[in-house]
Protein backbone atom coordinates (compact mmCIF):
# COMPACT_ATOMS: atom_id res chain seq x y z
CA UNK A 1 0.00 0.00 0.00
CA UNK A 2 1.60 3.76 -0.63
CA UNK A 3 1.05 4.96 2.32
CA UNK A 4 -1.90 7.07 3.15
CA UNK A 5 -0.65 10.62 3.42
CA UNK A 6 -1.79 12.81 6.82
CA UNK A 7 -0.49 8.91 7.87
CA UNK A 8 3.04 8.79 6.17
CA UNK A 9 3.28 12.30 7.22
CA UNK A 10 3.18 11.89 11.24
CA UNK A 11 5.45 8.55 10.59
CA UNK A 12 7.96 10.87 9.27
CA UNK A 13 7.66 13.46 11.49
CA UNK A 14 7.55 11.28 14.66
CA UNK A 15 11.02 9.62 13.01
CA UNK A 16 12.59 13.38 13.42
CA UNK A 17 12.95 12.84 17.34
CA UNK A 18 15.49 11.81 19.32
CA UNK A 19 15.53 7.84 20.15
CA UNK A 20 12.60 7.21 18.10
CA UNK A 21 13.26 5.02 14.73
CA UNK A 22 11.18 4.30 12.05
CA UNK A 23 9.59 1.05 13.77
CA UNK A 24 8.54 3.32 17.37
CA UNK A 25 7.07 6.17 14.81
CA UNK A 26 4.74 3.36 13.47
CA UNK A 27 3.87 1.67 16.88
CA UNK A 28 3.24 5.48 18.01
CA UNK A 29 1.14 6.30 14.91
CA UNK A 30 -1.17 3.11 15.50
CA UNK A 31 -1.53 3.85 19.17
CA UNK A 32 -2.46 7.41 17.97
CA UNK A 33 -5.00 6.61 15.46
CA UNK A 34 -6.31 3.74 18.06
CA UNK A 35 -6.58 6.46 20.85
CA UNK A 36 -9.17 9.18 21.68
CA UNK A 37 -8.74 11.64 18.93
CA UNK A 38 -9.04 14.09 21.98
CA UNK A 39 -5.69 12.51 23.78
CA UNK A 40 -4.09 13.36 19.80
CA UNK A 41 -5.23 16.99 19.74
CA UNK A 42 -4.15 17.68 23.32
CA UNK A 43 -0.90 16.73 21.80
CA UNK A 44 -0.92 18.91 18.71
CA UNK A 45 -1.98 22.05 20.43
CA UNK A 46 0.48 21.62 23.57
CA UNK A 47 3.51 20.87 20.90
CA UNK A 48 1.98 23.97 19.00
CA UNK A 49 2.01 26.03 22.32
CA UNK A 50 5.94 25.57 23.03
CA UNK A 51 6.52 26.76 19.81
CA UNK A 52 4.25 29.90 19.74
CA UNK A 53 4.15 31.20 23.81
CA UNK A 54 7.57 29.82 25.22
CA UNK A 55 10.41 32.35 24.86
CA UNK A 56 13.70 33.34 26.95
CA UNK A 57 12.77 35.03 30.28
CA UNK A 58 13.92 39.11 29.96
CA UNK A 59 16.51 38.53 32.92
CA UNK A 60 17.64 35.04 33.11
CA UNK A 61 16.98 33.36 29.40
CA UNK A 62 15.45 30.66 31.41
CA UNK A 63 12.19 29.33 29.48
CA UNK A 64 9.66 31.10 30.56
CA UNK A 65 5.54 31.91 28.79
CA UNK A 66 5.17 35.33 30.20
CA UNK A 67 7.79 38.02 30.05
CA UNK A 68 9.89 36.77 33.49
CA UNK A 69 10.36 33.23 34.42
CA UNK A 70 8.49 31.71 37.33
CA UNK A 71 11.89 31.89 39.29
CA UNK A 72 12.86 35.13 38.63
CA UNK A 73 9.26 36.25 39.96
CA UNK A 74 9.86 34.30 42.49
CA UNK A 75 9.93 36.58 45.95
CA UNK A 76 11.29 34.00 48.04
CA UNK A 77 14.38 33.66 46.06
CA UNK A 78 18.28 35.51 46.78
CA UNK A 79 18.28 37.52 44.07
CA UNK A 80 22.13 37.95 45.26
CA UNK A 81 23.16 34.97 44.10
CA UNK A 82 23.49 33.83 40.50
CA UNK A 83 24.16 30.24 38.85
CA UNK A 84 25.30 30.38 35.45
CA UNK A 85 24.08 26.99 33.20
CA UNK A 86 24.49 26.38 29.34
CA UNK A 87 21.08 25.33 28.79
CA UNK A 88 17.54 25.50 30.67
CA UNK A 89 17.35 22.06 30.85
CA UNK A 90 20.20 22.38 33.60
CA UNK A 91 17.97 24.96 35.50
CA UNK A 92 15.73 21.89 35.47
CA UNK A 93 17.87 19.28 36.56
CA UNK A 94 19.11 21.58 39.65
CA UNK A 95 15.85 22.66 40.78
CA UNK A 96 14.69 18.85 40.65
CA UNK A 97 17.50 18.71 43.52
CA UNK A 98 16.07 21.30 45.68
CA UNK A 99 19.45 22.60 46.79
CA UNK A 100 19.41 26.09 45.63
CA UNK A 101 17.68 29.18 46.42
CA UNK A 102 18.95 31.91 44.23
CA UNK A 103 18.52 33.06 40.38
CA UNK A 104 20.21 31.77 37.41
CA UNK A 105 21.40 33.10 34.25
CA UNK A 106 21.05 30.62 31.55
CA UNK A 107 24.16 31.42 28.45
CA UNK A 108 21.76 29.37 25.66
CA UNK A 109 25.00 27.70 24.66
CA UNK A 110 28.64 27.02 25.44
CA UNK A 111 31.60 28.93 24.01
CA UNK A 112 32.60 25.89 20.82
CA UNK A 113 34.96 27.83 18.31
CA UNK A 114 35.75 24.82 16.42
CA UNK A 115 31.91 25.02 16.07
CA UNK A 116 31.93 29.05 15.40
CA UNK A 117 30.01 29.83 18.52
CA UNK A 118 31.59 33.11 20.03
CA UNK A 119 30.71 35.08 22.83
CA UNK A 120 28.48 36.95 20.56
CA UNK A 121 26.21 34.02 20.91
CA UNK A 122 25.79 33.62 24.12
CA UNK A 123 24.09 35.63 26.99
CA UNK A 124 27.10 37.43 28.68
CA UNK A 125 26.32 41.08 27.85
CA UNK A 126 23.04 40.19 29.27
CA UNK A 127 24.45 38.23 32.49
CA UNK A 128 26.95 41.33 33.26
CA UNK A 129 24.53 44.17 32.64
CA UNK A 130 22.80 42.21 35.11
CA UNK A 131 25.64 42.29 37.64
CA UNK A 132 26.31 45.94 36.83
CA UNK A 133 23.16 46.75 38.33
CA UNK A 134 24.32 45.87 41.90
CA UNK A 135 23.05 43.88 44.08
CA UNK A 136 24.39 40.47 43.31
CA UNK A 137 27.03 39.06 45.77
CA UNK A 138 28.02 35.38 44.23
CA UNK A 139 28.21 34.20 40.60
CA UNK A 140 27.95 30.64 40.49
CA UNK A 141 29.85 28.72 37.40
CA UNK A 142 27.58 25.79 36.67
CA UNK A 143 28.68 25.31 32.85
CA UNK A 144 29.10 21.51 32.24
CA UNK A 145 32.56 20.22 33.62
CA UNK A 146 33.12 19.32 29.66
CA UNK A 147 36.60 21.51 28.25
CA UNK A 148 33.97 23.97 26.47
CA UNK A 149 32.45 24.09 29.62
CA UNK A 150 35.29 24.40 31.80
CA UNK A 151 36.28 27.44 28.76
CA UNK A 152 33.27 29.19 29.04
CA UNK A 153 33.33 29.94 32.98
CA UNK A 154 37.17 30.63 32.34
CA UNK A 155 35.50 33.77 29.71
CA UNK A 156 33.17 34.30 31.78
CA UNK A 157 34.68 34.87 34.84
CA UNK A 158 37.54 36.53 33.77
CA UNK A 159 34.74 39.59 32.31
CA UNK A 160 33.46 39.64 35.95
CA UNK A 161 36.62 39.63 37.69
CA UNK A 162 36.39 43.24 37.95
CA UNK A 163 32.76 43.29 39.33
CA UNK A 164 33.45 42.76 42.95
CA UNK A 165 31.39 40.19 42.95
CA UNK A 166 32.50 36.50 44.36
CA UNK A 167 33.11 33.97 41.79
CA UNK A 168 32.55 30.37 42.48
CA UNK A 169 31.88 27.14 40.79
CA UNK A 170 30.36 23.90 41.26
CA UNK A 171 32.62 21.37 43.14
CA UNK A 172 34.08 17.98 41.26
CA UNK A 173 34.88 14.74 42.61
CA UNK A 174 33.41 11.65 42.97
CA UNK A 175 29.73 11.16 42.05
CA UNK A 176 27.48 10.21 44.94
CA UNK A 177 26.38 6.50 44.61
CA UNK A 178 28.81 5.18 42.65
CA UNK A 179 32.42 2.95 43.50
CA UNK A 180 36.06 4.18 43.61
CA UNK A 181 36.90 0.85 41.34
CA UNK A 182 35.20 2.36 37.73
CA UNK A 183 36.35 6.50 39.05
CA UNK A 184 38.48 7.51 35.88
CA UNK A 185 41.62 9.64 37.02
CA UNK A 186 40.18 13.05 36.55
CA UNK A 187 37.94 12.28 38.83
CA UNK A 188 39.73 11.17 41.22
CA UNK A 189 42.24 14.37 40.73
CA UNK A 190 39.12 16.62 41.22
CA UNK A 191 38.21 14.21 44.47
CA UNK A 192 41.78 14.28 45.88
CA UNK A 193 42.63 18.21 45.53
CA UNK A 194 38.56 18.90 46.77
CA UNK A 195 39.27 16.95 49.53
CA UNK A 196 37.50 18.34 52.92
CA UNK A 197 37.85 17.89 57.00
CA UNK A 198 36.28 14.77 57.92
CA UNK B 1 11.70 25.09 39.26
CA UNK B 2 7.36 24.75 38.80
CA UNK B 3 7.66 23.62 35.16
CA UNK B 4 6.13 25.80 33.13
CA UNK B 5 2.26 25.34 31.56
CA UNK B 6 3.39 24.54 28.21
CA UNK B 7 6.06 22.60 28.40
CA UNK B 8 4.88 20.36 31.34
CA UNK B 9 2.08 19.80 29.17
CA UNK B 10 4.02 18.45 26.18
CA UNK B 11 6.07 16.48 28.58
CA UNK B 12 2.97 15.03 29.72
CA UNK B 13 1.38 14.06 26.56
CA UNK B 14 4.53 12.91 24.85
CA UNK B 15 4.44 10.51 28.01
CA UNK B 16 1.18 8.86 27.17
CA UNK B 17 2.64 7.69 23.80
CA UNK B 18 3.45 3.55 23.79
CA UNK B 19 7.55 3.36 24.72
CA UNK B 20 8.09 6.99 25.51
CA UNK B 21 9.13 6.95 29.48
CA UNK B 22 9.46 10.45 31.92
CA UNK B 23 13.45 10.79 30.45
CA UNK B 24 12.21 9.88 27.06
CA UNK B 25 9.56 12.62 27.14
CA UNK B 26 11.81 14.72 28.61
CA UNK B 27 14.42 14.79 26.22
CA UNK B 28 12.25 14.76 23.64
CA UNK B 29 10.45 17.80 24.43
CA UNK B 30 14.53 19.66 25.14
CA UNK B 31 15.59 18.76 21.91
CA UNK B 32 11.78 20.47 20.43
CA UNK B 33 12.38 23.42 22.17
CA UNK B 34 15.56 23.64 20.02
CA UNK B 35 14.78 22.53 17.03
CA UNK B 36 13.50 24.52 14.19
CA UNK B 37 9.80 25.81 14.56
CA UNK B 38 9.19 24.86 11.14
CA UNK B 39 9.42 21.11 12.13
CA UNK B 40 7.05 21.51 15.39
CA UNK B 41 4.26 23.29 13.67
CA UNK B 42 4.46 20.13 11.19
CA UNK B 43 4.14 17.69 13.71
CA UNK B 44 1.76 19.42 15.37
CA UNK B 45 -0.40 19.70 11.88
CA UNK B 46 0.17 15.88 10.92
CA UNK B 47 -1.37 15.11 14.34
CA UNK B 48 -4.15 17.24 14.14
CA UNK B 49 -4.72 15.92 10.34
CA UNK B 50 -4.94 12.48 11.09
CA UNK B 51 -7.75 12.95 13.66
CA UNK B 52 -9.84 15.30 11.62
CA UNK B 53 -8.91 13.94 7.93
CA UNK B 54 -8.14 9.78 8.09
CA UNK B 55 -11.26 7.71 8.68
CA UNK B 56 -12.26 4.08 7.25
CA UNK B 57 -12.44 3.07 3.89
CA UNK B 58 -16.30 2.56 2.88
CA UNK B 59 -15.68 -0.24 1.04
CA UNK B 60 -12.71 -2.19 3.38
CA UNK B 61 -12.83 -0.39 6.42
CA UNK B 62 -8.82 0.59 5.85
CA UNK B 63 -7.92 3.75 7.02
CA UNK B 64 -8.03 6.45 4.40
CA UNK B 65 -8.24 10.66 3.61
CA UNK B 66 -10.70 9.88 1.20
CA UNK B 67 -14.03 8.19 0.47
CA UNK B 68 -12.52 4.64 -0.94
CA UNK B 69 -8.81 3.47 0.45
CA UNK B 70 -6.01 3.57 -2.54
CA UNK B 71 -5.63 0.00 -2.21
CA UNK B 72 -9.94 -0.18 -3.21
CA UNK B 73 -9.67 2.54 -5.94
CA UNK B 74 -6.30 0.58 -7.70
CA UNK B 75 -7.58 -0.79 -10.96
CA UNK B 76 -4.43 -3.14 -11.52
CA UNK B 77 -5.95 -5.04 -7.81
CA UNK B 78 -7.82 -8.53 -8.43
CA UNK B 79 -11.44 -7.37 -6.57
CA UNK B 80 -12.59 -11.30 -6.36
CA UNK B 81 -9.74 -11.98 -3.26
CA UNK B 82 -10.07 -10.27 -0.04
CA UNK B 83 -8.19 -10.96 2.42
CA UNK B 84 -9.64 -10.54 5.82
CA UNK B 85 -7.35 -8.94 8.51
CA UNK B 86 -8.17 -7.57 12.29
CA UNK B 87 -6.35 -4.28 12.13
CA UNK B 88 -4.96 -1.32 9.55
CA UNK B 89 -1.53 -2.26 10.86
CA UNK B 90 -2.22 -5.67 9.30
CA UNK B 91 -2.85 -4.38 5.64
CA UNK B 92 0.31 -2.23 6.26
CA UNK B 93 2.67 -5.34 6.97
CA UNK B 94 1.32 -7.39 4.45
CA UNK B 95 1.18 -4.34 1.57
CA UNK B 96 4.84 -4.27 2.72
CA UNK B 97 5.86 -8.27 1.89
CA UNK B 98 4.25 -7.23 -1.67
CA UNK B 99 3.00 -10.51 -2.40
CA UNK B 100 -0.60 -10.01 -2.52
CA UNK B 101 -2.71 -8.14 -5.32
CA UNK B 102 -6.61 -8.69 -4.19
CA UNK B 103 -7.94 -6.18 -1.92
CA UNK B 104 -8.87 -6.35 2.02
CA UNK B 105 -11.43 -6.34 4.53
CA UNK B 106 -10.36 -4.53 7.86
CA UNK B 107 -12.78 -6.17 10.70
CA UNK B 108 -11.53 -3.62 13.05
CA UNK B 109 -10.97 -6.13 15.95
CA UNK B 110 -11.52 -9.50 17.04
CA UNK B 111 -14.09 -11.33 18.64
CA UNK B 112 -13.49 -11.23 22.34
CA UNK B 113 -16.44 -12.34 24.51
CA UNK B 114 -14.33 -11.79 27.72
CA UNK B 115 -13.83 -7.91 26.53
CA UNK B 116 -17.11 -8.12 25.90
CA UNK B 117 -16.34 -7.28 21.84
CA UNK B 118 -19.05 -9.63 20.30
CA UNK B 119 -19.80 -9.94 16.17
CA UNK B 120 -21.88 -6.52 16.40
CA UNK B 121 -18.66 -4.67 16.69
CA UNK B 122 -16.92 -5.60 13.89
CA UNK B 123 -17.49 -5.13 10.33
CA UNK B 124 -18.73 -8.71 9.59
CA UNK B 125 -22.16 -7.24 7.87
CA UNK B 126 -19.96 -5.30 5.30
CA UNK B 127 -18.00 -8.30 4.58
CA UNK B 128 -21.27 -10.04 4.28
CA UNK B 129 -22.86 -7.46 2.02
CA UNK B 130 -19.35 -7.14 -0.27
CA UNK B 131 -19.71 -11.06 -0.80
CA UNK B 132 -23.43 -10.74 -1.27
CA UNK B 133 -22.79 -8.51 -4.17
CA UNK B 134 -21.17 -11.14 -6.12
CA UNK B 135 -18.19 -11.07 -8.16
CA UNK B 136 -16.26 -12.56 -4.97
CA UNK B 137 -14.42 -15.92 -5.60
CA UNK B 138 -11.77 -16.15 -2.43
CA UNK B 139 -11.73 -15.02 0.97
CA UNK B 140 -8.24 -15.09 2.77
CA UNK B 141 -8.73 -15.63 6.25
CA UNK B 142 -5.53 -13.81 7.94
CA UNK B 143 -6.79 -12.79 11.50
CA UNK B 144 -3.84 -13.53 14.20
CA UNK B 145 -2.67 -17.24 14.90
CA UNK B 146 -4.22 -16.53 18.61
CA UNK B 147 -6.94 -17.91 20.39
CA UNK B 148 -8.95 -14.97 20.06
CA UNK B 149 -7.75 -14.39 16.30
CA UNK B 150 -8.75 -18.12 15.06
CA UNK B 151 -11.88 -17.53 16.67
CA UNK B 152 -12.64 -14.83 14.54
CA UNK B 153 -11.84 -16.48 11.37
CA UNK B 154 -13.86 -19.45 12.15
CA UNK B 155 -17.26 -17.64 12.86
CA UNK B 156 -16.29 -15.71 9.85
CA UNK B 157 -15.92 -18.11 8.00
CA UNK B 158 -19.33 -19.89 9.27
CA UNK B 159 -21.29 -17.20 7.75
CA UNK B 160 -19.61 -17.39 5.07
CA UNK B 161 -19.96 -21.08 4.29
CA UNK B 162 -23.24 -20.50 1.93
CA UNK B 163 -22.32 -17.86 -0.35
CA UNK B 164 -20.11 -19.98 -3.01
CA UNK B 165 -16.71 -18.40 -2.46
CA UNK B 166 -13.51 -20.39 -1.55
CA UNK B 167 -12.54 -19.62 2.05
CA UNK B 168 -8.81 -20.22 2.52
CA UNK B 169 -6.54 -19.11 5.70
CA UNK B 170 -2.67 -18.13 5.96
CA UNK B 171 -0.29 -21.25 6.31
CA UNK B 172 0.92 -21.71 9.84
CA UNK B 173 4.78 -23.02 10.20
CA UNK B 174 8.28 -22.31 10.74
CA UNK B 175 9.20 -19.05 10.98
CA UNK B 176 11.84 -17.89 8.10
CA UNK B 177 14.83 -17.16 9.68
CA UNK B 178 14.58 -18.82 12.34
CA UNK B 179 16.05 -21.98 14.01
CA UNK B 180 13.69 -25.56 15.15
CA UNK B 181 15.91 -25.77 18.80
CA UNK B 182 13.51 -22.15 19.39
CA UNK B 183 10.33 -23.08 17.47
CA UNK B 184 7.28 -23.72 20.18
CA UNK B 185 5.51 -27.24 20.11
CA UNK B 186 2.80 -25.70 18.45
CA UNK B 187 4.51 -23.71 15.62
CA UNK B 188 6.20 -27.83 15.17
CA UNK B 189 2.93 -29.07 14.85
CA UNK B 190 1.79 -26.29 12.73
CA UNK B 191 4.79 -26.98 10.48
CA UNK B 192 4.75 -31.26 10.27
CA UNK B 193 0.61 -31.07 9.50
CA UNK B 194 1.22 -28.32 6.78
CA UNK B 195 4.85 -30.15 5.34
CA UNK B 196 4.55 -29.62 1.40
CA UNK B 197 6.51 -32.33 -1.33
CA UNK B 198 10.38 -30.76 -1.53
Amino acid sequence: MEAIGAIARVMEELGKLPGIGPKSAERITHFLLSTDAKDVLALSDALKDIVQKVHPCRQCCNLTEGELCVICMDVKRDPSIICVVEQPRDVMSLERASAYKGLYHVLQGRLAPLDGIGPEHLTIDKLLHRVSQGGVKEIIMATNPTLEGDGTALYVSNLLAGAGVKITRLARGLPSGSVLEFANTQMLADALEGRRAF
